[in-house]
């Protein structure tokens, strides 16, 4: 223990007092997102759990991590292991332009997960006081990443497509510096925006002025042909956009990236810079070596079929358990379920009374930026349980409901 | 291609016009590190580079890596790349926490590198036009990571031992949120703190009530038997330590962590949370089995040693060919050796003519927040060449001392 201090341990007693340590004024907006207490919940063995928003586990590919492993060392050597650029390895940045519409590769910066691609946007685009539009219901995490740079919510209201470009228009009249959109299956609605809701979309925040911020991390997990272009595809100068390997590959990896338009390139790498040098150059090895030729793409058919009937099997249990005291649209695609307790049923209450009962869910007002959704609204994950599960955790469900008198 | 377009695209060429992207205000200060400049010429085949500060990559266990990785997912299972706590992998925490002196794992939050504690820190700590004191010169990545917040710089005195303590308690008389120290073979300087220094910076932090962010990651590139302890261990109370594998297992890995006074743990880790959720559980997992059960330890001799022989070589070199043109102390441990040319020399002005002869190094001011450094400063790494290529550089920077009539 080369920095164990031995006899002198003790002899400052009078300067290790704590010092009065005044944090900054964002830390006032920055608070735990609800998902930690959320996996807390999880973590017990009892409790059948559709609230954790992991994705399913048991799709992962050790067996392929290992072997890209043994091929990134092979082909880099200890280029996998030293310092790299700040906007990721040029050729997993190729990879994803390529993949991404054929964009400049100087447009891609590799972020450790899109959640970092979020905390550098706001760095490098919010003043305190700032407005950003977004659907509401939307991402907790979003919203955690942009609260230290202290900007104001401004909610639009959302249909079945996802943003309304009605209220979207009345939203940015007002003045925003950017749009925040999930058109591929939101978390938590499970939504998809249309070609033409997409093209609506842009058309407004083109009259305004305004960028979008597209986050993209269930685009893959479809489960029909549908499959509308992305909103960067449409309009890449209006759009950042944010792609993930965390529900295609894995997450524990943390690969992930943005696409910029050509004039934020520099200062969002930049940005990466100041924040942490670069993402690990060994996850970006790997990761190069799982996706590359193909191989990420090939995996799609068996992920889509096997989240499509996850969620078949949620709502078959719900419909079998609950009848008509959930209401909501079969998700096309995803991890979520987006329901709507009967009237008067406060989704924190029953929460109380399910989780006695074995079983989570997430109350849907955690999903507001002002926390003021309807009491009534729940988001059920179907990625964690399986069949059989899924009918014990509706049975639970129901249970529940009943000692609620709904 | 799911995500390609085919015959929307175009579509919307009206919507695709550039928006009027207004950057966030602190973006002003934000700006390249010059590491990035120097990199491009190190990368030149023939420049000799006393420049870059990459550590030296033939020490980079490659086959442990492999060996770490394989053991890793076998442990793990899907563990290793599913998402995972904030605040980092529980038995990685705790090598960390008994390893620096028996602290409470609960203080250890782990970071992707130390720059990203420094952005966690400056994150929670800065507000704008607070006061952040640092030696001077210091390392240019933590004003880079420090820069969104911003701070004002108060740049205190040092000598021979780094930070001067009459010069400190100036300048914290004055005010500031925190003291930034590198009390180990600071980067640039290659200076080591002695104990009554580090007791007399405490005392002198404890007098005006400062925290101190203490950066130690070359802590462990001591090249002879004196080690004071840690700052943190002295003062666990006011200290932040951040320490890091960068140095001494591979910085590609960008594995580090924070030791935080209890009462900024939980803003840190939601900070952290905030940020980009948790550093890879992936890396953690591979650098845990890279440490463990004393497996870091045993690399210290091996990389004291390369490192003490680069530097005896460099020094060799240096007296070798340029005499008494460069003046230095020679530094104790590290990566770097900190030099002045003679009176009047500019050092950007002979970098031009050193890298026109084959040979770079960095010109000193960029390691001062003003940028307001002698200009006959110079910082020469030893991390990067062999004899054969110091005796080289050494020649060809007298040649250019020469061509400069100096």
């Amino acid at each position: 223990m080369t920095t164990r201090v031995g006899a002198t341990a003790g002899r400052l007693d009078a300067v290790a007092a704590a010092p009065d340590v005044r944090l900054a004024a964002r830390t006032e907006r920055m608070r735990p997102s609800a998902i930690r207490e959320i996996l807390k919940l999880t973590d017990r063995a009892d409790v059948l759990s559709l609230a954790g928003g992991l994705p399913a586990a048991e799709l992962f590919p050790l067996d392929a991590v290992a072997d890209a492993t043994a091929q990134a060392l092979d082909a880099n050597g200890v280029r996998a292991l030293q310092y790299g650029p700040s906007a990721g390895l040029p050729e997993l940045r190729a990879w994803i332009a390529e993949r991404d519409g054929g964009v400049d590769p100087d447009r891609v910066i590799v972020t450790s997960g899109s959640q970092q691609g979020l905390d550098l946007l706001g760095k490098v685009l919010l003043d305190p006081g700032d407005t950003i539009a977004l659907g509401a219901p939307t991402y907790m995490g979003a919203l955690r990443a942009f609260d230290p740079y202290e900007p104001r919510y401004a909610p639009v209201a959302m249909d079945g497509e996802g943003i309304d470009p009605a209220s979207l228009d009345a939203v940015l009249a007002q003045g925003a510096r950017f749009l925040y959109a999930v058109p591929d299956f939101d978390n938590p609605s499970g939504r998809r925006a249309s070609l033409a809701r997409r093209e609506a979309i842009l058309e407004t925040c083109a009259k305004h002025g305004v960028l979008v911020v597209e986050d993209a991390p269930y685009r893959e997990l479809r489960f029909d042909d549908v499959e509308p272009p992305p909103l960067v595809t449409l309009a890449p100068e209006r759009v950042v956009h944010l792609g993930s390997l965390s529900k295609t590959l894995a997450p524990g990896l943390r690969v992930a990236w943005a696409i910029v338009p050509d004039g934020l390139t520099e200062i969002v790498e930049q940005a990466k810079q100041a924040t942490d040098l670069h993402t690990s150059t060994f996850t970006q090895a790997v990761a190069y070596a799982l996706v590359r030729d193909g191989a990420l793409e090939a995996r799609f058919p068996h992920l889509r079929s096997h989240y499509r009937a996850q969620r078949d099997h949620l709502v078959a249990a719900l419909e079998r358990h609950l009848g008509g005291r959930l209401t909501y649209d079969v998700p096309p695609g995803g991890m979520f379920l987006w329901g709507r307790l009967p009237d008067g049923v406060d989704a924190h209450a029953l929460l109380r009374t399910a989780v006695e009962r074995g079983v989570a869910f997430v109350p849907g007002d955690a999903f507001y930026p002002a926390g003021d959704g309807p009491p009534e609204a729940i988001r059920l994950s179907f990625s964690l349980l399986d069949e059989a599960g899924f009918d014990e955790a509706a049975r639970r469900l129901a249970a529940a409901l009943d000692a609620h008198g709904a």
